[in-house]
This record gives structure tokens, sequence and C-alpha cells, in this order.
């Protein structure tokens, strides 16, 4: 992988910041409702509205495609709208209270207006790919639509945490995270030829997948302002995901128990989340993770090969960057 | 209104009662998946799958508007997966623990796993009609779909129960009953001449009336196997319907004190319940709820009467009957 340190994501989104103002205004009159409720729900997730990096992406491969299409603005705002729902659902799935520094629909209001709000958004983005009429677009998104509840199924069923394997992991990013990264990138290129919409959709695939591992890292890694430790809030709701997997593959006896306790206690203690923090990064999880992350990147990178060069084609190059270099 | 008395639901699906068959075993095929958790829900929902009643709307419109359409099979079950998502999110969203006798998806699996299910299915019926290369399908039933979300939301923000007027409660079970129904109906005569579909579409609106105005009566009158008297479920739950609203209009201040007190108290005792529904009795609510019914039911018929005569339209017409007649 080239070097590229010290991408943002405002480096990143310089080919298409003038669209995403316009993404964000679509946004808007798409979830408008003229019900108070609905109206006060939306407010709250506009603000909570994050980077827009899957509209971001769809923008790009959409130009680097050479497409330029003028209704690519409304497929990002719809792609949004999907993820906000999915947001939704995953919150009031997993009781979360807080995301990204803000109450969750499911705290602020309640787990009755999550669920129906959730569905809101959905049938909201159903409704703006008919309005299309084009059934393209609805092809990719309502498939990854529905792979992405069967990874959040395969989530749920995970009843023996410390028997996930690397695999089971693998497909559970892939279906979660990936999945809409991919189809946000094949949606911007549906009108181009087919081997550029199945690059940037390799592309879209490749980087979701080091997005998700490098985020998984970050729990192990990154620093919190207030405690100055790693957050290991993954452990603490007993996710198992790579640098953990990878980890135990080498541990003896008396570090696997210390990770089997964490795991049957109901609310793990700081000391506990601290010391599987450590023994994972003393028996090569951090460092396995991140050879996996850059396994990624390089097949981002090599899927972005066979298209035309243009700032669109580096700005994708950028978010490889940003997505495996960035620190939360 | 002609006087059908004694339609069962098997007279009106005579004349498509083959073709039900084959929508559960399309049903059965859409929802599976090679994932065993979903396999489980899903089992369990094919068993409390009801009576197919809105596969049963489309075909019957479908035969009346002289399509019999091949991909009607589809369509019917495609829409009973819709209606089973809404259930599973409804449940979820009311706690509800039982449905039909059986045990919810919420109360048998986790609120957790119903959140997802009700995603999965509604995105595999997405899926499905993407498949089947035609938007207007889609039209039809994202349209919708988002109707009853709104619908769903403005049940939930109603806190001062008492102050629910009848046009509230129309707007309600318009689009939480009323417009799948309706749906269900245009659906089956999309490729028929404009006033065929306008008049399917009319019909299936003011049936969807009838039959909630009628489960609403139910829940008044209705005496349960156990304990001989009406179940007063909706008053147990704190839901304002048709008889309640009609009958405020005539109390006494004794009477409306009791109606207070008994949507101020969390968990109604049963003589809470059994004084407020004799004082609906009293006061004419229940006659007035069953003149609405008819109404509705009048106009149904009415729409139907555009059509050319054919069996199907018939049992159109008795699904009309079998709607404000039946007794649960």
């Amino acid at each position: 992988m080239q070097e590229t340190a010290g991408v943002t994501l405002a480096d990143v989104q310089r080919p298409i910041v003038g669209q995403l103002d316009q993404v964000t205004a679509a946004l808007r009159d798409m979830v408008a409702a003229d019900f108070p409720l609905i109206q006060e729900v939306n407010g709250h997730l506009l603000q909570m509205k994050g980077k827009l990096f899957r509209p971001t992406l769809l923008l790009l491969a959409n130009a680097a495609s050479g497409a330029r299409e003028a209704r690519a603005i409304r497929l990002a705002a719809v792609i949004e709208l999907i993820h906000l729902a999915t947001l939704v659902h995953d919150d009031s799935v997993d009781h979360s209270v807080l995301r990204r520094g803000m109450p969750t629909v499911n705290a602020l209001f309640s787990h009755q207006v999550s669920v129906i709000m959730g569905d809101y958004l959905y049938s909201r983005a159903v409704t703006e790919l008919v309005r299309m009429d084009e059934v393209e677009p609805l092809r990719v998104l309502s498939r990854v639509t529905n792979e992405m509840t069967i990874g959040e199924m395969r989530q749920l069923a995970q009843y023996d945490a410390l028997a996930f394997r690397e695999e089971d992991y693998e497909v559970t990013i892939r279906s979660k995270t990936a999945t809409l990264l991919s189809a946000a990138c094949e949606t911007g290129a549906l009108r181009t030829e087919p081997p550029v919409r199945a690059a940037l959709r390799a592309y879209g695939a490749a980087l979701g997948m080091a997005f998700q591992v490098t985020d998984d890292l970050l729990d192990y890694t990154e620093e919190q302002a207030v405690t100055g430790k790693p957050s290991g809030n993954d452990l603490k709701e007993h996710k198992v995901t790579l640098p953990l997997i990878a980890a135990l593959r080498h541990v003896g006896d008396a570090d696997r128990r210390a990770v089997q306790e964490l795991f049957a206690t109901p609310q793990p203690t700081d000391d506990q989340v601290g010391r599987v923090v450590t023994l994972v990064a003393r028996h090569g999880g951090l460092e396995y993770a991140r050879e996996r992350a850059a396994g990624y990147a390089g097949e981002a990178e090599r899927a972005l090969q066979s298209l035309a060069p243009s700032p669109a084609r580096d700005a994708l190059a950028g978010a490889i960057a940003y997505a495996v270099e960035r620190r939360r």
C-alpha cells in the first residue's frame, strides 16, 4: 500500500464538496413529514448525521466512472437514509444510549419510536428510489439491506462468543459494513460499462472491510480523552472482534481464563477489560488486525487501477488511507 | 347493505382457493434462508400465518379485473410478507406476548430478534418486487408501507387518550389497516384500465375501514371463552377506539370520571374495564360504531358496482359481509 499518511476526510471530500451540501439538502427534503413527532426525531437524526462517508463514496464513484449524473445527489441522500435507518434499528437492538456522543433515538425518545422511525426512514428510501422510475438502484440497495439484516441476525445468534472464528468475523463485518460501502460505490456507477461497475463494487467491499477492521482495532488502541485508556467498549459488550480472535490463538491457560471470565461477567469491570486489552496486544492481536486491514487496503487499491486517472479516483485512493489511518 | 348473513371466509376464498395454496408455497420459498435462527423464526411465523385475508383480496381483485395474471401469486405472497413484517414490529412496539393465541416473536425469541426479523421480511418483500422488474407494484406498496409507519407514529404520539377525536381515529385506522387492504386490491389490478384499478382501490379502502371498526367493536362485544365477558383488551392497553369516542359524547360526569380513572390507572382492573364496557354500551357507543361500519360497508359495495359481474366480484361482496359480521 502506498504511503499516504495524514489524509483527512476533508481531503477525500474535496472533489465533491459542493455536491455534499446538496445531499444534505436532499436528505432534509426526503425525511420531511407533516407530523410533529417525526419532525422532532428527524431533527435529532440530521444533527447526529455523521461524516456522510457513504454519500461521499457514491459521488466519487460516480465522478470516477465518468458519469457525473444529476441523480447522483438523490442517490447519495438515499444511501445515507438507509444508513440512518440501520443505525436507528441497531441502536434499538443493542439498547445503545449514545452514538457519536449524542443520545440515540431509543434513549431520547423510546424503543417504540426507534423501531417505527427506522421503518419510516427505510420505506422513505424505497419510495425515493421508486420515484426515479428505474429498477437498478433498487436491485442493488434492496439486496444489500436484506444482507445486512442477515448479518445482524448472525451476530445475535452468536451464543458462544469465544468460538467465533476469523471466518465468522469476516462474514459478519462483510454483511454489516462492507456491503453498504460496496453498494454506495456500485450505485454511483450503474450507468457505466460493467467492468467499471464491477471494479468500483470490489473497491467498496475491500474498503469496507479495511474500514471495519480498523474500527474494531481502534477500540483496543485509541486512548479516550477522559480515561487515557482504550475504550474496550466491544469487550464490555461481549463483542468478539479480530484482535481478540487473533490473540486467542497464542494465549496460555491463565490468559484464556481471564478472557473467559470477562465473557462470563454480565457487566465486566474496568480491570477485567484492561487486562484483556493488554493481553491482546501482548499476543500479537493488534499487529495481526493491522496486517489484515492493510491487506484489504491493498485489495481496494488494486481494484482502482483499472479506472481512468482522475481527481475522483485519487480521492477514492485517499479514502483508503483515511479508512486505515484515522484515529476515530 | 344487502343481507348476506353467515358468510364465512371459506365462502369468500372459494373462487381462488387453489391459488392460496400456491401463495403459501411461494411465501415459504421467499422467506427461506440458510441461516438457522432465521429459519426458526420463519417456521414460527408461517405457523401463526393467519387467514391470508390480504392475499385473498389481491387474488380476487385480480380475477375480478379480468386479468388473472400468473404473477398474482407472487404479489399475493409479497403482500402477506409485508403484513407479517408489520405484525412483527407492531408486537415488538406494543410488547405484546400473544398474537392469534400464539406467542409473538418478541416473546418467544427476543426484542432484538423481532426488530431484525421485521427488517428481514420487509427487505425480502422489496427484493421480490424488484425481481419482477416492474416499478408499479413497488410504487403502490412502498407508499403504503411508509403511510403505515406514519400511522404507527401518530398512535405513539397520542398522549392524551381522551382528547382523541373521531377524525383522529379515522386517520389512524386508515393508515394502519385500510391502506394495506386497499393496496392489496389495487396491486391485483395494476394491469387493467385506470377506472377498474380506482374502483378496486376504493373498495379495499372502505372494506379496510369496515373491517377495523368491526374489530374494535368486537373488543367491546365478543364474550371470551373463559370469562364469558368482552375482552376489553383495548381499554386495558389504554387504546381509544370508536365505541368509546362515540359514547363519551353523551356520558355524564360520574361516567366520565370512571373513564378518566381507567386511563389514569397503569394496569386497569377487570372491574374498571367492565364498568367502562357497560357504560359505552349504555351511551350508544356500540350502536354508533355498528352504523359507521355499515356505512363503510355500503361504500365498499358501491365501489364494486362498476365492475363486470363475476364469481370473483361476488366473493369481494361476500368479503364485506364477512368483515362486518364476523365474531372474531
